[in-house]
């Protein structure tokens, strides 16, 4: 979605309180194809381009059994999205819809999640298909996929 | 996993960069069953208890139409866990995998994701199934199943 700072018919903004009820630390960046966010896919595709996701240190290690798992949970930081709108208008059609009732990168913590399929892990580089952020995404963390994992593993 | 500050053979912690670098508000508070890290589930269960998401001012209205889907996405902030382990024994057994190979809830990000059954809306309080966090836990943020979503929606 891009979005600057207008409102469209229906919206409605509110004044957040402060985000500093707890803190993020970026443990790495995602290198994707878009650099413009007209032309970030909306959903990721299991089929799409390859996505580079960069580990910083000291976070490499942590990386040790990953491999094995051909679904990954990807979280990552929506840094350029604005926070402050409770409704929404996706469609720009004066039907406004509850923020919560959709998965637009707008909202109050800008968390993104994708299923991405695990293509490959070297060093500190993960290659996965499915995302649909921009070049340059913080990264936040890397979970296996809930449906292969099982219960008695952790 | 009931985990507090000792390490496990074959765990390894790190001294991880303050987290800094971005900035969360809780939007709402998750009541649970479980009141102890003991007894609170490893994994949610579509046919679990019913748990109630209490949804802070001023974002209520942001759940407009959130009722239109029977799979809700929950990310919830785990404030009880430690965030510097690189490498983990979730068996106790001298065997350690990494942090991201894992689903456990100490990662240096401690952020849960479920995917839960809703079973009902009224006010500002959202009922659902799934859930597997402790009593009292810090939401983050709520969306519809990337499944069920049309992208054209959104």
């Amino acid at each position: 979605m891009v979005r600057e700072q207008e409102l469209r018919p229906g919206e409605e903004a509110t004044t957040p309180p402060a985000a500093s009820d707890a803190g993020l630390v970026f443990i790495g960046r995602i290198h994707t194809p878009w650099t413009t966010r007209l032309e970030t896919p909306r959903q990721g595709r299991q089929d799409g381009p390859i996505c580079r996701l960069e580990i910083f240190p000291p976070w490499h290690r942590a990386l040790a059994g990953l491999e094995a798992y051909d679904t990954v949970e990807i979280i990552y930081w929506l840094h350029l999205s604005r926070r402050d709108l409770i409704l929404q208008s996706p469609k720009r059609d004066g039907a406004a819809r509850g923020t919560f009732s959709l998965r637009s990168p707008v909202r109050p913590n800008p968390i993104g999640t994708s299923m991405a399929r695990l293509v490959g892990i070297q060093d500190n580089i993960v290659a996965v298909r499915g995302l649909d952020c921009l070049d340059g995404t913080p990264l936040l963390d890397l979970k296996p996929d809930r449906c292969r994992f099982s219960p008695g593993d952790a």
